[in-house]
């Protein structure tokens, strides 16, 4: 019987777990014994290793897999490196699968994840080991080329425009009798794609977020702390979305401002403010009003209960793919999303087979998407974000909260 | 045809519309003529006042209610003071009553909405007046005294429960391989009623959040980085709950103690960090491990997506009874809810006659529900909480996000 292995890698997102379900499904119709390992590549290396039988023969355990946020096998930031000067690791990773009869590896991950594929797979060419090696991608960024998008992203959008709506609501409850201003802090160090999707927070009515400020364009404090005074102007309680990632001209992060000469003495110690923290510190000393920073933190990548279903059986389908690929004997291949129509929506998944080009390149927002002058989104960017977010995934809750599966201590 | 005006007042719950629904419906069924005073008394002073009629004749737009987070009506934080030396807003409000015809007023809030209703009942009954006052409660705190719990509380406990289950997954994410410490802030200044929410993130395992630090207990940064110690001994990943409140033995909140000599130079200024990220950075030091802290800021009272059923069908019912203390004549009077049976959970509305006493009294925790030893709560505090946050209530979403109903500009 030939043997898959699985691992996961970098940070979680809500439905990471969905594209090892698909792997597991698959893997399973096309005759492997499908192993996980633990921790990624680094729990490989201590040859944690988990008999997915285990957990998933049991139908309705693959189903609340699919719900369960965060990787189930654990994940790592752990940098293979080059096979020059690593041999001797490679060997042991090698060794390893050996041992223990693997024939396939899958490794669902985001751009590091993409380049330890490749160079797995380009040493068991270079030494004729009989392995094939396929990666499944994933990350709440959307940064990774290639991809139309990224299984993750969607779901974690989905939970942002559903949040910031809610917020807006909230912060619209004392009308024109106490202006307010909340700042709202969402991920993205380096592009914009999550933040966004605030943008898909507007009501039949155009309520909406009052304005985004991405980190694809740069970051000005005067003109911030203006634009803020004009939307006060119009409307009392203002809800403005921005990346964690933004900059400013002389490309220094806002929320390291704290740390500069300029900010120092009026914001106090870099480490302990977000930038919406010091941009909500910005409004209350220059226009006075009362404000409010939200920091949407881990929860924006872990909120399964708010899943997009569209984005969950796309990592389903991606962890399908993968198992597939690897059945055919593919490798040093990642599988991709191409958008083949927006309306009606329609994914077809490929097959992409030059994975370096993948690792190194982050995908940023392009500038055409932007509308700078009015610090918001264009309506390009809303088309191809909107079908991410559609349908609900029905949780399973006990108790009065939705349940996941964990692994059982090794 | 006798009329009615109800109004909402304090900070906003995810299930405020639903006592307003409540209002309405019961209203309209004893032959009310409704409206609806915006941002409450505050509004109510400038005549700004809407027929409700124009938005829930519509049984869809009353549905769409019940599951629109935050003050429909705006809400105020209006202090009507006592008679003596007010005697012209008194004077002022009944003109306005009387202008429009209104029999009966309803005001949904907490405790300071409760004085204003026994105030203007007071006022009225002194000055032989038509007008009869009902209180309607709700709190997201669970600080009001006499009804076993608010409307509005159940919700922010599903919502903290369900958000720390992720939370406790995201954090669990690599395992041994990274220690990692997050720090979850929860509402409430004095009681700890949110907070202890967090236990029931505890999942059919038994892993949960490790342990909870409530404003009923002097808080001990000394022990707490002790107690931090000795949890990260046992396992590797540990999530911890602590209420804004949270104060040292000495009287000063956590969240201010970066103003004072024992902080400030260490971490900054004070008006940028909240308990959190006070509690993540003393971590840092003296512990060494990564930290992450999260605070759930106003999503807690607006998370209308996670509303437990059981208490947005609580809210509606209070709703409810108010109009009908209201048809009934009754004034100066709060509805309650008192639990006869907890197994099944069975709750009775019933009537409070002396709103004075529950105004300025804040229910805490009891004492002999805290485990203060393990940093805890006990089984006592779980069984009390649990059957607040039963039952999901489907939401109506649009384009991937739940729909909410809004005042139409005034």
């Amino acid at each position: 019987m030939k043997k898959l292995i699985v691992g996961q890698s970098g940070g979680p997102t809500s439905v990471i777990n969905g594209s090892l379900a698909g792997v597991y499904y698959e893997a399973k119709k096309k005759g492997f014994k499908v192993y996980g390992m633990v921790n990624g590549i680094e729990g490989l290396l201590q040859e944690r290793i988990v008999d997915l039988d285990d957990y998933f023969l049991d139908k309705n355990n693959l189903e609340l897999l699919k719900r369960t946020p965060s990787s189930f096998l654990g994940t790592c930031r752990f940098k293979l490196g080059s096979i020059e000067g690593h041999e001797d690791t490679y060997e042991k990773i090698f060794d390893i699968l050996d041992k223990h009869g693997i024939n396939s590896f899958i490794y669902i991950g985001g751009n590091d994840s993409m380049d330890t594929v490749e160079s797995l797979s380009d040493y068991a060419a270079s030494k004729k080991k009989k392995q094939n090696f396929i990666g499944v991608p994933k990350t709440i960024d959307n940064d990774l080329p290639i991809t139309d998008h990224c299984p993750g992203f969607g779901s974690a959008c989905k939970y942002i425009a559903t949040t910031l709506r809610e917020v807006i609501q909230d912060n619209n409850c004392y009308g024109n009798t106490k202006p307010t201003v909340a700042v709202v802090e969402i991920m993205g160090r380096h592009a914009g794609w999550l933040t966004s999707a605030a943008a898909l927070a507007k009501d039949e009515t155009g309520q909406g977020v009052d304005a985004i400020y991405l980190p694809e364009i740069p970051f000005n404090l005067d003109s911030f702390v203006e634009e803020t005074k004009a939307l006060l102007k119009k409307k009392s309680n203002i809800v403005i979305a921005v990346s964690e990632g933004i900059k400013t001209e002389d490309d220094q992060f806002v929320c390291e401002l704290t740390n500069s000469n300029l900010l120092v003495d009026s914001f106090g110690h870099k480490e302990l403010a977000g930038c919406a923290d010091i941009l909500c510190k910005l409004i209350k000393e220059k226009i006075g009003v009362k404000t409010r920073a939200i920091t949407l933190s881990t929860l924006q990548r872990a909120a399964a209960h708010l899943a997009s279903k569209t984005d969950l059986d796309e990592a389903f389908n991606c962890g399908k793919k993968g198992a597939d690929l690897a059945f055919s004997g593919e490798s040093g291949k990642m599988v991709y999303m191409n958008r083949v129509s927006n309306d009606p929506y329609k994914i077809k998944y490929e097959v992409f087979d030059d994975i370096h080009k993948i690792a190194n390149i982050e995908k940023k927002i392009p500038l055409e998407w932007i509308d700078v002058d009015n610090n918001y989104v264009k309506d390009e960017l809303v088309a191809y974000l909107k079908p991410l977010i559609q349908g609900e995934v029905k949780q399973i809750y006990k108790d009065g909260i939705p349940q996941h599966i964990n692994l059982k201590n090794e």
